[in-house]
């Protein structure tokens, strides 16, 4: 097995996990025979901004033909370059033109890792969020009416497609299908968004009838935030549009301890373009430059990311779990990192789970 | 002092947690001296609408001239009326034709309840969102392309105005600057919604020149809502439009431990037209008709009432601390209802809370 991975740090703490997410991946890819032979990118980061005016040169896209993922740290510094335009410029552009339409991002509550929440085990937390990743609400359609007087109004679309909102749709009911509990969490807010979320409804109503086995039922985003405190563990699927997916995969690792854990795919699933694997968590500029950042986000991104482009295979799989074993293993013994109550540095911690990957 | 209140019970709870909120109006209005005169109302209720296929007379506004506020249950019932009907048509119509342009919504943690978030005390959660009410995101404007077909394209508008958007932040500094830490946080999505919210973000920084003794931040919704989990003690006033105000105003009181104990205040500050006091919670079906709903939201949303339309009077501030005062001391000591961990009934809790505003 070989693959080509384009490997893009971004800004912030990006460059700091961004190694040990390479660290982990070298050791399982040494341990179950795979060659990953990585594209370094130094675009697509507010440095490369400052020197050239723009987020990535103009032959972006070729420069990334024939890579099979791309491994992805965070982008965006704020006091250099407003958010809007470094994320629109690089990781917004990635999901909308490489079609990476599924946003899968679990939760889940590890042995070792101390609750925000009363009372919870591992165990009690564990559930994916199925969010969409192109449209919806992050959309740059709209304008200013009499702009800069008393009477201004601003308009934002929201475009939601049949296309988009399916196959979003399918991919999660897919999901719930093939896992044990085959429950499947719609969020809407269809009472005061009155266009869109009850057409969003519907469309969650007639792609149902085709899962029977899946247990389905839709909950408004107000109230489906406050069971994530309250009962998380009612939910196994979520599916959600782009922003109320947004807003959970944040929600969603919170509650199980910190942020920092929370891995991402941004999948294209029909592989026409190459799919993005990286941390939730930002570039985190407030903690940036002292090697404290959790690398975890990272480094789990990683095992996604083998498991998705070895296609079903098991040697992807076999990586996969073995990195999630050494995740599971280092969390429950040390070293952890100050988000998690210790003192180590994102380094030791990428290197004890490296060294766990070795082991085996 | 004499007022005059027009009731709506409405659907569900709404009908059970009604009788304690008056119970205890009724307590604190013979305690200190108010003459309440109710005027109770049958529509805006799903009884109503299939009775009238509407949710409201067409005189409805004629019929609650002269209220000096409107104290309300809930309103909704899923099964009979889509919800996008039955709101629009009452809750929202209010909000909008009357201009309650706030929606002022307090998350406290009470000694006596139990914490869905470890190691927190009494004092750690503290907090007000202050919503914007009549605009943004909740919006019936937009439309479908292709309708029907594989095509198919919706359209969601949210409309957010200068004048609204301002009044709404300058209440939110004001509120902040009267209170103990004077720390405001405005909730953004600047970086995913990119035309309405870079544009807020702009407006919040404009009117904080105004008020250079308040603290303030802004926050992207994702992690604002993290947050509330993570760190409730960093938040004391929180801004957000429509829709994140919403969210953040169920997790906010489910992070205190039960959705059931917060109040609301639809508030027209220049008092043009009546003001509306809710509970957070909606009719709940699910536990409709057994009379194990808590009646604190409803309750303490009388108290705001009364503080209110006392116009900064002292005696409605005394009702209103004589009925905190009742709710703190029932929380303590019970009863409870069963979202409480209790087997208390709504009407015991009431009766309870009541006397205790009765003695003093
Ligand atoms: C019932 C619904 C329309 C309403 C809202 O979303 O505003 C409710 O959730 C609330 O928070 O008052
Ligand atoms: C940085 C931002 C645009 C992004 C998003 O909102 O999608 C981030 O919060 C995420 O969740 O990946």
């Amino acid at each position: 097995l070989s693959f080509n991975i384009a490997v893009i740090a971004g800004d912030g703490i990006g460059k700091e996990v961004m190694p040990e997410g390479l660290r982990v991946l070298d050791a399982a890819a040494q341990r179950f025979g795979i060659a990953l032979h990585y594209k370094h990118i130094e675009w697509s980061s507010c440095d490369y901004y400052a020197a050239h005016g723009k987020m990535m040169p103009d032959d972006w896209k070729a420069q990334l033909a024939g890579v099979d993922a791309i491994y992805f740290g965070a982008v965006g510094w704020p006091d250099a370059v407003p958010d809007h335009i470094s994320l629109w410029g690089s990781i917004l552009k990635f999901r909308r033109e490489f079609d990476q339409y599924i946003n899968l991002r679990p939760a889940r509550l590890f042995e070792g890792v101390s609750c925000p929440l009363a009372n919870r085990k591992p165990g009690d937390i564990d559930f994916m969020i199925v969010r969409e990743n192109t449209e919806g609400e992050y959309s740059a359609v709209g304008g200013i009416m009499y702009e800069g007087t008393e009477r201004e109004v601003v308009m934002q679309q929201s475009v939601f497609s049949r296309h988009g909102t399916d196959r979003l749709l399918k991919f999660a009911f897919e999901l719930a299908r093939k896992r044990e509990r085959k429950h499947l969490t719609v969020a809407t807010k269809s009472n005061g968004i009155a266009v869109s979320m009850p057409w969003w409804d519907g469309r969650a109503a007639e792609i149902a009838a085709g899962y029977p086995d899946v247990r389905w039922d839709k909950q408004h985003i107000d109230i489906l935030s406050a069971r994530f405190v309250l009962q998380p563990q009612r939910f196994d699927v979520v599916a959600a549009s782009n922003l109320f997916g947004d807003i959970l995969s944040d929600l969603g690792p919170a509650c199980t301890g910190t942020l920092g854990l929370a891995p991402s795919a941004n999948l294209n699933p029909e592989r026409s373009f190459p799919s993005l694997f990286e941390p939730v968590h930002g570039s985190a500029p407030d903690i940036y430059g002292r090697n404290i950042a959790n690398p975890i986000g990272m480094i789990w991104s990683g095992a996604l990311m083998l498991d998705f482009i070895d296609q079903g295979g098991t040697v992807g799989r076999q990586a996969h779990d073995a990195i999630l074993a050494a995740i599971e293993q280092v969390l429950a013994e040390g070293p952890r990192t100050p988000d998690l109550g210790g003192s180590a540095s994102t380094t030791e911690m990428g290197k004890a789970i490296a060294a766990a990957v070795e082991r085996g």
